[in-house]
């Protein structure tokens, strides 16, 4: 139970550190599979998440549907959660964003690669996923579950997937790590966008990609954005 | 009356709202159509939008005729409001603004097109209008009602125009879908900017543009985005 | 008397409006002529603008020689002030900076030209002065009164000019003249920066620049952005 | 002992600024040689910039040993500082940062040269270090004194050295010093980025970059720019 309100806690700093830093703005949202049950999962009602207070979180089935709407208007676009969670045991926390850095990508053919150790985590390349290949010409919104399912067909095993005019989904080991991974793609972004006005831009290698965080000391660095990124956005980290 | 009083509080709140996201600076503007009087329309007196009470709201007839101008300074390109108003029964709210997202599509000969689906509600396209085409050199204002009903044809039976050296011009349904739709084009013209810097771009198609939203969820969605941002620019949303 | 004192609160007011504005950062400076002698002009001592207090005001001959120095450092850079206040007698007040959307174009090749209404006040064009060319290698600033004459013949009759390497120089007719087109020129510039990435930029044309401004309600649109820039930054608008 | 304490406050202040003005993120980290004792330098545990306090620093020998580590994480980079306060007896301060400004030269080939006043201090060209050239594939952190080593030869007599697809580090002869430098690298990378749209950029030459500053006022000119970032970032300049 009280774990419950700890994740509880920890997804709302989730919200508020992504509306701060621009991940998302009035539409976007996090996610993360409830700690006692991987069949459900914790998700805000529709409310823009810099907003997001512990009393909106709700729960929702993999297939969206929610335990206890208490009436509450919710996010259409929940299947990009469930579905990935359902997919994809090892992911623990789910972002959709669509933040200006990676419009560039999910309107272009210039894949999206690591380029920037801050990007390391997201691995070698991201995947871009177009819902008008299997769905036709539609509103561009992930509303049903075949379109979720599809979404994660293509995320595959990796971390990332671009949604072709629409923004990305993640999918990380835990709220702190998704949202570490939402921030390096924003910085990988604008780096490339940058870069590429200078010339060809050299990526990281796959090896680079691939090598392990040297020594348990990088597990503390990770502790400390997280610190950073709740003071910033006003929530006490824990 | 309390209608009126409402309306004018949401006016308000766009003012704000639009200074606060930087779709206006010192300058630009917003207005409503009187709820009681399609005839007239609301328009603050010559003020920057962020700065704007409610006791700054005068009300117009639709030649730009001031009802009641208590000798306040009033905004020259209230021809602007007035012309759409006139031409376009179905809008309620405009907003004129220059920011500068719009202004590489208001100085190059590349259209502006909807690549993102944040930008959908824009259309598939907006129309370029250039003063100097019948106005010839002028100090490039909407001054006129001659100029600003040119301005409405150049509209036609869209959402926005990009006017030439300028900003652009946006027309809604409602006050918080003009301010949305003008965010909207924010977005998207940044992602044009910066995807073209990835190689070419891929808009929405024209069925993705005008697919319906996917279910009544998206009404929600929609206060969503509008309490996000009365919040952000501290008005009460309404 | 009580005029020196609006004059030099008004003068306080414009470098917290550069600082708050993004014009300035640690450096640049804004002075006005002192109004009651041509031949003198008021200027901050050594202190970045946003920090700038009435006590730090200081008066100077226009050679750069302070008339009461109160044992305190002052800018090296002074003779940009006096030689243009000693050229044109129709300056009364200058601005000098190095606002990140100038640079690029002292250091290319293409010159700054009104693109946007907001860069009217500029002129067409704005010349480029390189210190190296009767200098010769310096540091780049402008510390002899022969460089400024110098940098003043460049400016010629114009509003600004731009200084390869550096930054800019503006002189307007009043401070909140010259603080609006410091702005300008960073709207202008931003647009046509970005502009380029859509292809070729439409310039106003020579008619366009020079068309008077439509009617005197020009002129109370000028008032709005001084309430607008000084409430901002959070100054009393006077 | 009271000088030391001075120091300390310096650098908790240097952290900030870093913080404030976007030089560094969650990550990044500014040191300061001892000032008894040459063969030491002082640095936070690991902790990002923006949140540092006195008691969070520590000593370091120049390998890396913490002097007294109080059980506290510790940043796993240190060999950057103490790297290059073994190779070069006049740094007195070292700042590693990954700032957006510097990415797309560490990810490009084009040489970051000096080419606005701002950048005079760094020199003409800012030299490329690949970890990949002798140490293969890694997760990009420099963790032995092996690396940093490596990293100061490529640095030589330099102020700073860009490392591919990671960063940059720099040295400087004080905090306020080496804290100036990274702000007039961003300052340069962000001027040629934008130049470059504009056409080909024209650089400092060879005697401006190595022209002496005019005239002691230079020093006070300096002061100014720290009393300036001291007070945006909210701590006492001193």
């Amino acid at each position: 139970m009280s774990d419950l309100q700890a994740v509880i806690r920890q997804l709302v700093a989730g919200n508020r550190i992504l509306g701060h830093e621009g991940v998302v703005d009035a539409y976007g949202h996090i996610s993360v599979r409830h700690p006692d049950n991987p069949k459900r999962y914790l998700l805000s009602r529709a409310r823009s998440p810099e907003l997001v207070e512990p009393d909106d979180i709700l729960e929702f089935e993999l297939d969206g549907t929610p335990v206890d709407q208490r009436n509450r208007p919710i996010y259409i676009e929940r299947p990009i959660h469930g579905a990935i969670y359902e997919a994809r045991p090892d992911v623990m926390a789910v972002i959709h964003n669509h933040c200006p850095e990676i419009l560039p990508f999910a309107i272009s053919k210039t894949p999206m690669r690591a380029a920037v150790n801050a990007a390391r985590g997201v691995g070698l390349s991201v995947p871009v996923w177009d819902i008008r290949d299997k769905f036709g010409d539609t509103d561009g919104l992930v509303t049903t579950m075949a379109q979720g399912r599809d979404l994660a067909v293509t995320l595959g095993a990796g971390k990332a997937v671009i949604m072709r005019g629409h923004g990305c989904s993640i999918g990380g080991a835990t709220i702190p790590n998704v949202v570490q991974l939402a921030i390096g793609i924003q910085i990988n972004a604008r780096a490339i966008v940058d870069g590429l006005r200078l010339g060809e831009v050299t990526y990281l290698t796959p090896g680079e990609v691939a090598a392990p965080m040297a020594g348990a000391a990088a597990i503390r660095g990770f502790d400390r954005a997280w610190e950073y990124l709740c003071r910033r956005a006003g929530v006490a980290p824990e």
